[in-house]
């Protein structure tokens, strides 16, 4: 992909964001993309490739906001750092003349994602790249379950220091957060970093994200409750 | 690596093309090599570093093609992006001053390939660096054996996702596959795509590289089947 | 922290030195960092985040030397590429305004750190950063024990290949080393190069930071040996 981009926009700097969202986690991704992309200077283009679907009749899209313009797979992956309310443009990618010939039906992103980013970059305007999409797959992240005094919240993603990121936001609702319990230990409230437990010991804060995120201090919170994507955290509120 | 190259070759864009080769296999990183050089501008200077050998008396390469530069030892890494007929100039590193000095026996990626790097990305002709080679190492990749309507294919590397690359490779036998046998599985003939299989299904297709692979979709084909480099898959053929 | 960085000093190369420090592992990344700057160009803004303590009273630091300027927490992650006789002025970051606002207190890397070093890539000055530091942390790493006719080193950090480096460094001590033990495996003496012991066997070298370190040639001196941070290595000398 670099090397594409290198021989068809010369001179436009490249940004590794990550090599590390696990294989197929397109949730992951995206959760990625959307904390990522309000860093970067308004008018990147972010190429993201999660794409299980590749070769398949899975649309590619084009999707621009204020923020940026977003290159990838139409399965969700760009939808939360391009909500429904901020696009601006959205455009299926069907212009095969900015695509490399012959393109294979594994690697997309060698193929489609890559040269067509650096035909934005080097001043395409997305309409030429094909169609205008009315319906880009978006992904709905489900907030939490309120049951009284208790909120269900779910691990969304997990880090590479086993840190489990939940789909509980800050917020009024977190403010009230007095207990979290997972696996059988009680947390106690959330802390305002990660530092404020003992080493070895759980710590509930608001990340970086602006979510609820279960850690272990110096340690990995994944191995020691052998949570996941998915697993249920009970927050107590009063 | 890309503090010496900072320093001797300012301005100079370096990009990483990959640092997850499996230590020590050449193989992995001659085959990475290959299908990455074409993709890079014409002229690019491509370093190569799968180096067990470092230190002893094992030879340094500039090779150089239509496409590029390689630079890299002398174990067949540079091999596959760089076949015989194709090879303009072959050169061994020996002129010290374009090296480090002191320099380890322990890190001529450092000391060796990325100096002469920046040498070559700044103007220096390969002549310069040392006297002609006849003789590059070379990597063989053996083709499949054909036993009559079975073609015994070869796993030659694992990626990330613990997708199979075989050794057989695009072209008319492959398009006479009818079904393809792994660990006691019947997987069917060539799919065009991953997503062709139900979720995970085993899935054979042809991969970027215009090879044979065996996957499963979003799951790991190493995982599932225990294979791994040098795994033999029975491919039937009409 | 590529984005802040690309839009707050647009142009400025950056580059990745790794990111493959064990969570936490302060002294891992100090070693990583002592032995990466010497390389680059004088000047270069290096940034350096193994931060347990993030968001907590830890200070943040910017520490300036012949070869450069340091910026990273105060946890003694600096100090080795920083020695306290070779530091020309450290500061503690104080001035907010230099800071992203809103910051969170889990990613400093993101919002402090970053930041920091694209204003001194684009010419602040440390002194506006903040007050002067008097008494950065420093990491003190012990030299080995020696006892009679045997040095008992000890592991510091275990690289990606399996490999191990002491603290035993280049000198009189080492060049007297006839003979290594390490779990009951007698390796001989220190080699020029791995590839100096067979396929499969145990071999010492000294590595390209200066210090003894043990290998397993093609293998995995860390898996063969179950050896990690802390081990007692045996160096018998004459």
């Amino acid at each position: 992909m670099k090397g594409v981009i290198a021989g068809r926009a010369p001179g436009v700097p490249v940004v590794d964001v990550t090599h590390g969202i696990p294989a197929q986690d397109v949730l992951a991704g995206a959760l990625v993309l959307r904390h990522a992309v309000p860093f970067f200077p308004r008018g990147t283009v972010h190429v993201g490739i999660v794409d299980p679907g590749v070769g398949s009749e899975r649309r590619a899209l084009c999707l621009e906001t204020d923020e940026g313009r977003l290159v990838g797979p139409d399965n969700g992956l760009l939808s939360l750092a391009a909500p429904a309310d901020r696009v601006r443009r959205a455009v299926v990618l069907a212009e095969e003349r900015f695509f490399l010939s012959p393109r294979s039906r594994t690697f997309h992103g060698r193929d489609v994602f890559a040269p067509v980013a650096a035909a934005l970059a080097t001043g395409v305007d997305p309409a030429e790249l094909g169609p205008p999409c009315d319906d880009p797959a978006r992904l709905v992240v489900p907030p939490p379950d309120v049951d009284g005094t208790v909120v269900h919240a779910r691990v969304l993603y997990v880090d590479r220091f086993g840190n489990l990121t939940t789909n509980l936001v800050d917020g009024p609702l977190l403010r009230r957060a007095r207990a979290i319990r997972l696996g059988g230990v009680r947390i106690g409230g959330v802390s305002p970093f990660y530092a404020a437990a003992p080493p070895g010991a759980p710590v509930a804060v608001v990340n970086s994200w602006g979510h609820l995120e279960i850690a272990v201090r110096e340690g990995s919170a994944h191995e020691r409750f052998g949570a996941g994507v998915g697993t249920t955290i009970a927050v107590e509120i009063d």
